[in-house]
């Protein structure tokens, strides 16, 4: 039988009208005899409330009674949602992470999943051994250590339960169900012509989750890539009786954005989508010596503070044998990040470092840049066009990524998304 | 090392400034080098909320979700406990109850603890094999079923968790924290001169406990019987630092009110305490005939509805060879008491039952009256100087138990502690 995840975020369940609606969407699926594994999120603002009560009582948590609070979140929504499948006549049980086991490493508040055991959720979704078949509603966001304890695995990782379960159990399909309708070429907010994708590859979904579109955790993606899980994102506020329920093909009659191979995909865009981030802030080193080991040190010692470095442009050497070293660090990483070069600093002369938060990062993404020339080219003409001046570039096989003054950002996008052809 | 179990209410843990006073009270005994088992209820109000919203989701409930919700509440509550005793360096960790584990029945909602494993508590209480000895803080209230569900033990099964906890781990004593510093002579909100006792005996409190003194849980009373667990009543609010820790004497400079056997109470009073409770309804059936068989029918039918009776009298034969039955029960159950008669009327001819809601059941308890004669005939004389008049009796071993016109409760409780000492 076809075998489906559905995975419902904090919103979908953020009150008791929405679990019940919920409950409907799981209903239409099940009525279509799909085999199905719903993964729950904390209800919205329990977390948060949860970390709050932590928080209060002690500054430096220890990270394993934090996971211990933390999990209730889930533990609660996943009965809720059983109890208001069970109202509608749909049989299901609720499933915490210490249950199933879902296996995960020690590192409490960020663990990663290391084994799912299957055999009992199976006996489950099949009805094996005279049993009746029954929805499993799975605790998102939480797992068991092998010391026993619970854990957590990072803010956002019902994704990646959902997919997880969904490649542990090879379900046809994983549903994300969350607060907009789908993949959007860029953000709506900002270029009204936007549209949502129907389909887009593992690929370009990960460097956009990367690269500032929040639609997806990237550690979600990543993990569909190397499973081949299919990702489903739709909105859950649509009318559940309204969606065609999962069929033998689960590629077919989907309201969403479906996530998938390549091949998956007949009609390729050179560009997909456009993002923009920022949260970027730009740091130039000035004047430092042009020599051997000097990129090293500067690069070392952020590493050492822990200062993740994204775009890294370095300039030809002056008259003087100096030369400019400039990078990009999140907003939140800047202090740390100047602070972390003051070693290098003194040693070299007349080096100093300058700052810029006023910066944005903009991203054209697409799959089929792998086989089409004279796409970055058109972005730079685009951005010339309108007197943007490009601070820094990064490239990746599929990604052209720009820093611009962030004055400029709306302005960029719109003219970008028209440029690419990506409205309707 | 002398080990003390320590247990906490909702209202001990209602705020965060709270859960910080409970870390002092244990921080106290633990500096005084006592072993810690302290077991955690959930914050005030919290459970309620949970109860609520599953109710709001479903009507009838899966007794087995329902038991995964609420479990939470203490889940939270002993993850802070834990956090807040490890800030003022006091080594911790909590334990939910499927991680120790306490086995349960599946009787979910109100399961009974069938063994609780202490091998690794032990290890962790006395610091073996190279471990740093730590608190042992045990979420209350939960268990674990043999299927692997997670199983609460009742309302106010808190204490019930304490007194298990002890009597496995054999503890010196347990104390339970609540909002009263004791047990009292009687309700002192209604009687001023009210005293706090310094010992009761396990009988004694068993018997105020189902008289209507809330302050332990009948359950848990019992437990200790059994087991001979040593309880201390004591309030939560006193100030930490001004009770005198544990020592190797159990029973002794306690500030609250300890439950223990008989002989550990040197002062033997003919009566302890006196409770009342107005949550009685008087049912009389009226004319039934006087044959064998039907007392044994009409209890026989209300034990079928689940119907709880307390006191029954039964009046001698009249001359037409009929007599009347009068019980008590709780008023919740009065409606189903006399809808569970009905099948017995009809085949009775003239029987007839009528009610009354307005009365109280007054108790006076005292180990001594097994050996003192003229206590129950003092409480008539007593009540009758004030024209009380008496309209069932019962009695037990060490308990009798009058039921009067509830406008007379007050008055009868003042006069009854008056005429027995109770007063300091």
């Amino acid at each position: 039988m076809p075998r489906l995840v559905m995975k419902f975020g904090g919103t979908s369940v953020g009150d008791i009208q929405r679990i019940h609606r919920v409950a409907r969407h799981v209903k239409r699926e099940w009525d279509a005899g799909n085999e199905l594994v719903v993964v729950i999120s904390a209800m919205a603002g329990e977390t948060n409330r949860l970390i709050e009560l932590t928080a209060q009582v002690a500054s430096l948590h220890d990270a394993r009674e934090y996971d211990s609070v933390i999990a209730t979140g889930e533990q609660v929504s996943s009965g809720l949602v059983a109890l208001a499948l069970q109202a509608i006549g749909v049989p299901a049980r609720s499933w915490l992470g210490w249950q199933i086991p879902i296996h995960t490493t020690s590192a409490h508040g960020s663990a990663r999943i290391t084994e799912i055991e299957t055999a009992e959720l199976e006996r489950r979704l099949k009805g094996n051994e005279g049993r009746e078949r029954q929805v499993v509603v799975v605790a998102g966001f939480q797992g068991l250590a092998p010391d026993g304890r619970l854990t957590t695995l990072g803010r956002g990782a019902g994704d990646l339960t959902a997919v997880a379960m969904a490649a542990a159990l090879k379900a046809d399909r994983c549903d994300i169900y969350t607060d907009v309708e789908g993949v959007f070429t860029t953000d709506p907010r900002i270029v009204a012509e936007a549209r949502k994708l129907s389909r887009v590859t593992y690929e370009e979904m990960l460097e956009m989750a990367s690269q500032g579109a929040k639609v997806l955790q990237a550690r979600s993606v990543e993990l569909a890539l190397v499973y081949g899980v299919r990702i489903q994102v739709l909105s859950s506020f649509l009318e559940p009786e309204r969606i065609t329920p999962m069929g033998s093909d689960p590629t077919a009659g989907i309201p969403g954005t479906l996530v998938c191979k390549e091949d998956e995909i007949v009609e390729q865009h050179v560009v997909s989508g456009i993002t923009c981030s920022r949260d970027e802030a730009k740091v130039t080193v000035r004047r430092v010596p042009d020599k051997p080991g000097v990129a090293a040190e500067i690069f070392g010692l952020l590493a050492d503070a822990n200062v993740n470095v994204d775009m890294i442009v370095q300039n030809i050497s002056e008259a003087d044998k100096t030369t400019d070293i400039t990078f990009t660090v999140s907003k939140g990483d800047l202090k740390n990040a100047i602070k972390a070069l003051e070693p290098a600093l003194a040693h070299m002369g007349q080096a100093s470092v300058i700052s810029d938060g006023r910066v944005s990062k903009i991203s054209i993404i697409g799959i089929g840049m792998r086989s089409h020339t004279g796409v970055a080219k058109k972005m730079f003409e685009t951005l010339g066009e309108r007197s943007i001046n490009i601070q820094v570039i990064s490239t990746s096989e599929i990604k052209v990524s720009v820093l611009i003054d962030s004055e400029y950002t709306e302005l960029a996008m719109r003219a970008l998304h028209a440029a690419y052809g990506l409205a309707a």
